[in-house]
């Protein structure tokens, strides 16, 4: 059973993994440790963690499970870290964005004779802004949970359990757990998360510098324009790890919108319009 | 005091004129009329309007105020049929999405001796998709209503009795009246309402071409994509007259942001995509 838990890096992520346990019922100890002391705080004060750890190596040494939320470069770091500290008892997973990296950090430092077991994960969950103030014990729920574990790990016993007790709490916090493989997850998020990302990015900073200071403008924008810029307001910190570990297939579907927003505009007023509002349609069909 | 009102095209948004009219405690009678049967029969069961007109010129010509809420090309048809049969203790009002024609059309058909008033008039209000059936008395309630009256026009003081009445019955009906220039206006909502839905359809139909059959789609979707293809299922026939009508400011918005996805595609692992977060979060500030 899984009875000791360590959180790295208490943001929105974070957070929310401990509130999501304690809602869905977990009865173990959660310790936290965050980069700043102020948002282990924090999330120690609502509850998602019930001690702060000094340092993340004796944090993820006495846990059963070590969840690593933080940005991917830094999971990155924390993963070569913490393994030499960890034996083949211990499972460590993570939440980080692109997956193919730390797929990768994970065949590299642990799934290994005398090493911990690793898990990479991936909840298809956020908010526009992040901070532990945010955390929400909800967040996962109907939210998909996606897990890119590599062929080949080599794991204890105890490992394998600990993988088969973190999914089950996974799924208790309200997630659909879906095993892909890492490449593909970063092919398939490039489209379905990181374009839409950019995508309100662009549109924003584009307003930003057209319209930013029409006097009307606060006023005219309706719930489309609300909606279609929310995104906008996403930290550069959340995604520049993103943009690094995912560059290529991010640029890919960022072209292929360039072009298709190049059809529609030389079709304004052609009968090709139509065919993509209805080819648009089709996608919001089910 | 407005009294007979005639509501010429009953769907959504002239299905929820009238709900809100009668939410707002307008006492007086609305008939309504529609070019299909059915969509005048759901208005009235649905309270929207208490009569269906056998024809549009007997319903405006029995009216105070007639309100028309059909599309753009429709408009300016009603518009060059229903003038001659009305004189000045009328007013004409719509509720178009491009207002340069209609404006136009409302200073050569109307606003002259012996012609109706004629207001040009725009909520920023809808839904992604139409019809009578989604009427909303509540639609209309914290939305800008925009009105691009010409100067110049010739009206009786019954006429401007008419245009103050209805001016007050949209700010009844929970809008914020704004006024503008036409072609200001059609510049404008290039930038807030159009780009933002064109935008949402070129992302939708590329998506639907992308991974529109991808098994793991409808699961790993998360909220951010929910939202940025929420318009793609906006109708052709809702945005066809929007395209006809506001050609030039469309493309140009359409061209800035096919530039500022390519700015973001090449400058993916340089500094200049945190200048564009940070446009981009500054929009979304207040």
């Amino acid at each position: 059973m899984m009875e000791r838990v360590a959180i790295l890096g208490t943001g929105l992520l974070g957070t929310s993994v401990g509130l999501a346990l304690r809602a869905a019922g977990f009865k173990g100890s959660i310790a936290g440790w965050n980069r700043s002391a102020e948002g282990a705080q924090v999330a120690l004060t609502s509850g998602a963690i019930d001690s702060i750890a000094a340092d993340p190596i004796s944090a993820a040494r006495e846990a059963d499970v070590t969840i690593l939320s933080v940005p991917i470069y830094a999971t990155l770091d924390l993963m070569a870290q913490i393994t030499m500290h960890m034996g083949g008892d211990h499972l460590v997973t993570d939440v980080g964005s692109t997956k193919l990296q730390i797929t990768k950090a994970g065949t590299e430092y642990f799934n290994q004779v005398g090493c911990a077991a690793f898990l990479p994960g991936h909840p298809m969950a956020g908010k526009e802004r992040g901070g532990a103030e945010l955390g929400d014990a909800h967040l996962f729920r109907g939210a998909a949970w996606l897990f890119t574990d590599a062929p080949g790990a080599v794991r204890t016993p105890r490992g394998e359990e600990l993988i088969g007790n973190w999914r089950a709490w996974v799924a208790e916090m309200g997630s659909k757990v879906i095993d892909l493989d890492a490449a593909r997850h970063d092919e398939l998020v490039a489209w379905v998360s990181h374009l839409p990302q950019f995508t309100a990015t662009a549109l924003s900073a584009l307003l930003e510098s057209e319209v930013g200071d029409a006097p009307e403008l606060k006023d005219v924008g309706g719930r489309a324009l609300r909606e279609m810029t929310r995104l906008g307001a996403s930290p550069f910190s959340m995604w520049r790890d993103i943009a690094h570990t995912n560059t290529e297939a991010i640029a890919a579907a960022l072209e292929a919108l360039e072009q298709s927003l190049a059809h529609i505009r030389e079709n304004l007023r052609t009968p090709a319009l139509r065919d993509e509002f209805e080819k648009a349609n089709r996608f919001r069909r089910e």
